[in-house]
């Protein structure tokens, strides 16, 4: 097999809109195990949109951006679901950056030989195939964006709204999460920005540079996301996955309390997951576990063990066509720090 | 807390014609991980029904008769999805012939004091609650029917049989599994069925009647069984879960084989489980690993990574809605036992 | 590859005499996680062995007989540290009862082309092989020993007691559980017995015999395994795995009370598995939740969280050299039932 | 309770010269499943302790080393095994230097009250304690250490050498990771450094120093991963987790090709995790999955499925006891960013 016929059929991402969810939701709330832990979070996510004035946290890890989810992270800052996005760098940069300018991930198999896909430059997520070729244009209009501003250290959130920029002028796809969160004034950060497509153009950026360069200061991240928080008197977490975006979000109350402010604990949390708590990691910590840190409250959480792409579409699309997010109030917290 | 706030909230069982999933498959078909999968087992249980001659096997594990599904298993045999069943004695027993005899599971949480449920005779799966006193009801039941019947060695089968033939008379719900597949000719299979609510009723038939008595023959089981399978040029397998459910129905070409009849292997196989390979066992098993044992046949098989009630509904409802049951002839394999 | 090239690296059996996880296990008490549950797994049996009159029921289900646990068993059996086997029918006649008739299973890859296998009649279980024509000689015997019974129905105690008295003048491999069983007064239970190799054997007699045969009554099993508990004013639970095994020994203090006998809860209960209790299958449920049941009492009981050959050597190697057992009545079990 | 009564068993951290695993690993290279995965992984260790000038990078995700492994990540250095380190913040701030200030974790249990715990300031990761004001120290000594250095961006490796050097005048325990890195050139990245203790001190550190200040620049820490793999012409990774530390390890390759510089892939890989392949995430995407992208050569390489605490220990202890470390020549990483 060449190239082509391995990069045939791209993923389509699913449409929240395309389909209602609503009566399925409600029959899972009167069932049990993972059907009625589903509904809890569908229920849970409708809490936060009603909540007057709660900031609603977006957090991705995991690669649920090239299996067909992507347009449901966008058409959550569309419909003005989310108010900041916490995700790992191949999600923003790889995934969802990538797609905005032409390119496709592409349904793949896990029964195929590496080696050959290897020397087709074809990168396997699983069962899902990337152009590698495509994915190097991609490291280098970072590298172009990098190479556009002014040498000093900026946070994750400001490179990224500066992708989001240069795709209203580019973009071969409208409707990415990067550009949506850019014309929506919502920030998004990336703890781990570097490991990422988007360090690869960095690096050269800084090679190409040496004297004087942009660089991404995680620190500068952490402050930011705990003012968006400090200025939030009531927040809840939406998280598939976990990883560093889940820790670092839930960290923002206790780096509150460390720059003197008293906040209170985020008061909603939803977590999918299929990660076992028993082996003590920060991405399978229980949400009961985050209440010991004082990060999380308890009573309206929820962890939802399931791989994200088959309940995420359901609690998306309930959330969507229930039309809480109508009435919300736009946070635009872009804004504080203009 | 008393009893009675405790099993307050019954489970509801969902309903496969209540909503159309068609619209959400369509979509998790060009997706990538679970969605995918969850798509490619529905379209393989759609080749299973249009296979003309094909007999259907449904294997259930676990306890999803009582997280919901019950319904779900019942509508299989009703809309001649299924040919014949093999399951769990819990399933049929303690599950879908209990809430025949007109009880209900109760929707509770796996965050409580199991000391007091034991105080109240409370019994949890999980994050579903049980009558203790109901399930005994349950238990004497069987053993009525046991002291009815002529004493000698039964399959699971037969005794089966005279449960669905008891409930025509005496259900309070009707539209049990086990009733369905009596007014189907349906057979149903445990293989392991004494470990029920009925072992509770066989053990005490048999302490009375110490002389003469009903008896479990499992090595009858397991002749019937192998009997379909050698009057089914084709077959397929629709598991939930694994288990000895999942092992017998597989163990039924090695059999046809060890009595001198060539069968094919089963062509057709879809597992929905959360069980991990990598502990070698049976449940976890994969469908590839069947191949080698001579059981499953290479290439229409699916194993779908997820807690079965979050995507059996949106399969069995596609199916439904889909109509590739309405022109597929009944097998009757009751009647070849007759 | 022919089948000599895939079947020339026999599993060796690991012995608990041959090392001393003494100091490994001392360490992991004050460890965390998996660690400590594995230490405190191991202290739990250590309890077990010096309560006085406490009767050990070991429960195996899951493959690790054949990936090299064999040994360990057979061993807690001849050094007095268990009382009464429950088990799957694959892992007393497809992988014990199968080596002491000269076979073995053999070291192999999950990573390999099981249509190959199949053309070869190799088997595989995920990372081992099994040379099928061999197995075909074990359900042969099985058939054999059938044939020479006095036709009645048999609990699997009994049967697998005269494959015991088989192996005692026909066993090419000595030390056996199955004959270590027998020689010891050990009853062993398989529930599901036609559920494996003996399945075949005992189909193949019934054909030959079709007016007056042997039957497998899994009822009298449960009767037995009852009485067992009766006679046992304190029990333990040793679990490997959870399926039909584990529900079924649970169940014998609820049967005890059905047939008007208070029995205490099972005292102590060990249970190593990988199975996610997210899906509300027996083989994960907690031991916490077999409390709301009246099964399994409070305090006393550990989840290990682990695929058991990484962890089940070192307990055991700590268990045979803390030499608690020298001192331990026999229970003779076996002899109630003659 | 009062904090005492929950802060009184400390973890203790097992020592891989106090016992010998050289039996049992030999003994498990003969069985199968996590057995022989797991004397597999020790002996590909052993083989890049003797393919003279491999570089062997370590990488840590999660909470080993607050559950007991953390003496063995320090010996791994101290004994040659170890040439760079890339882990989570927590790992180095929040853990490793967190103790070497003086400071213990507790064991504890997972079945408590968060609510209280959360009031008395106790953290809990799974069954493991934390006295949060002492972590706060932790914070306020990363700030103190920052508030000494020059304004300017640093990489993770530069500002983790400077605690090095900090606790070589300063520490309590001796032996920590950070200091034997530091006093050994062993490079220590963290590239997701501001998700940590350390982000909490930084963080105080900007703010007070708005002008000018350290920051961390995540992009460096990748241009001197990258150097070292550069300058390795064979490599290897021993890999505890997934996360941030394995993919950003993985992806120097690539880094180094972007750059122009041809480089092998990793030669080795070793990964100890209980991920699950099929959520398509990184942590527990396959070594076969790294080869695609041209980041892990076939052949040599081991995926462990465990919780580290449980095998970790067996595989450290056979390695040090085989002495293959004791010929290697030092790399000193650190001296070519000097």
């Amino acid at each position: 097999m060449n190239k082509k016929d391995y990069l045939k059929n791209p993923v389509e991402h699913i449409g929240i809109k395309s389909f209602d969810s609503t009566k399925i939701i409600n029959a899972m709330r009167k069932m049990s195990f993972s059907a009625r832990d589903t509904a809890h979070a569908a229920d849970l996510l409708g809490e936060m949109l009603n909540d007057a004035g709660c900031t609603i946290f977006l957090c991705i890890a995991g690669s649920t951006s090239a299996a067909g989810c992507m347009q449901i992270y966008a058409d959550m800052v569309k419909y003005n679901m989310v108010d900041a996005v916490v995700a790992t760098g191949a999600t923003i940069v790889d995934m969802d950056f990538f797609e905005a300018l032409g390119f496709e991930h592409y349904r793949g198999s896990p029964n195929v030989d590496d080696g050959q896909l290897r020397q087709l430059y074809i990168d396997r997520i699983y069962d899902t195939f990337i152009d590698e070729e495509q994915l190097q244009i991609c490291d280098n209009t970072v590298k172009k964006i990098a190479d556009s501003l002014e040498p000093r250290p900026y946070s994750s959130r400001e490179f990224i709204r500066e992708m989001g920029r240069f795709l209203v002028d580019n973009a071969k796809k409208r409707d990415s999460l990067v550009q949506a969160a850019y014309e929506n004034d919502v920030p998004v950060f990336c703890p781990a920005f570097s490991d990422s497509s988007a360090g690869f153009g960095l690096v050269k950026h800084q090679l190409e540079n040496p004297a004087d360069h942009v660089s991404i200061d995680s620190v500068k991240d952490f402050r930011e996301l705990t003012q968006i928080k400090i200025n939030s008197p009531v927040s809840g977490l939406f998280m598939i996955g976990g990883g560093v975006p889940k820790n670092f979000v839930q960290d923002t109350v206790v780096c509150a309390e460390v720059l003197g402010k008293k906040v209170d604990m985020h008061k909603y949390a939803v977590q999918i997951t299929v990660a076992d708590v028993r082996d003590g990691a920060c991405s399978s910590s229980t949400l009961a576990e985050a209440r010991s840190w004082g990060k999380v409250a308890a009573g309206r959480n929820q962890m939802v063990y399931a791989e994200a792409t088959s309940v995420l579409p359901l609690i998306i699309s309930y959330a969507y066509h229930k039309k809480d997010w109508q009435n919300r109030k736009k946070h635009h917290w872009t804004k504080i720090f203009q």
